[in-house]
């Protein structure tokens, strides 16, 4: 099984923690989407995935595409430990929550978006830092609102176990770091982050544990 | 059951797909996006969802939101007509089709994306339609080359019926439409959205078929 990874892709990272926390090994295939104009848009990579984008997981001769999809195919393949839970209230709530970042914040600040911000439409590094800044902490604000109300929030986002919501949440905690955001009105997300980060299989999935860290 | 929704929402629009074709009626409760500042803005809606956005799915006293997440849960406590193929792959394909449209093209191009590129960057509505159709022309490419190449795509973007895939499939190709996209590259995408639209469930979920259409 191969993982096309890149050390600070947060779409990857969702998937090296669902693979950890199943306990899959796999071989990291990593694709530098800085280097050489990004080696995300050669035609070799074309190959693997038409999208151009990260992650693609390898397994049994399939190309599997976009994060949630291939967590989700884990979570069908390898049945323990669950990262759904069984209840389809349940799994709508932690897919909610998932899609609430993957949907609401990311997409508007991966590395694509941000250069046509920048090289496209010629908004300064402070505009676009603003942008990224914005679209975080609207977008955790509404997570958090959720994660303190609603009773099935125990030491992860759903119960005390980690499931996709907590693959999901985690990388973007790092992004907004990186980026510098305000956090500070979101103490349920912080404590599930640190509560996930004391488990090794978000250690070994962080971008510093990478073959490809820099 | 209780359908918030807004005749343009393409994420509403997937969510009354999939009802339709699970032969499920629903009440819906129109929420106008752009009268009085925005109709989700209230603290009435922030009570039904902290994320203040459509659609939400009231049933059996819980609140769904996130439109992919729905309409899994719709999936799972209606088994006929399947809306996801039975086996793990097929299921990955789906899914990642969804996403592709879902997290990599809607995301850039909802309302309070496209009202921060001009009331908060001030960017004129030529920088603003020039963004919304790069977005939709360079997603749409990636899907057309997947499904134009991959032999799971049949008379619907998966085999014969339609899937989840098709639920986001059509919204995206009528939201292309009403910006002017060039759809002239993405032929497969057209004969697939034109299936589609032959079908009932799809004309009666459609803008044009809502009690809220203007």
């Amino acid at each position: 099984m191969k993982l096309y990874t890149y050390f600070r892709s947060s779409a990857a990272f969702r998937v090296r923690i669902a693979l950890n926390l199943k306990g899959m090994t796999y071989q990291p295939e990593p694709v530098h989407l800085l280097r050489d104009g990004g080696r995300q848009r050669t035609a070799a990579f074309a190959a693997v995935n038409p999208q151009q984008l990260l992650p693609v997981l390898e397994h049994d001769g399939h190309y599997l595409t976009q994060s949630l999809a291939i967590i989700e195919y884990l979570d069908e393949v390898v049945a323990e430990p669950r990262l759904l839970p069984p209840d389809p209230p349940g799994r709508a709530r932690v897919r909610s929550l998932a899609l609430a970042i993957a949907c609401e914040i990311h997409p508007l600040n991966n590395l694509r978006v941000l250069q046509y911000l920048t090289e496209t439409l010629g908004l300064s590094d402070e505009q676009k830092n603003g942008w990224y800044r914005h679209w975080v902490e609207t977008g955790l604000a509404a997570v958090e609102r959720r994660l303190a109300a609603e009773p099935e929030t125990g030491r992860h986002c759903h119960g005390d176990r980690p499931t996709l919501a907590d693959c999901c949440l985690v990388p973007q905690v790092f992004n907004a770091r990186r980026y510098g955001c305000d956090l500070s009105g979101v103490p349920t997300i912080l404590r599930i982050h640190e509560q996930c980060m004391e488990l090794e299989p978000f250690q070994k999935a962080s971008p510093a544990a990478q073959p490809d860290a820099e």
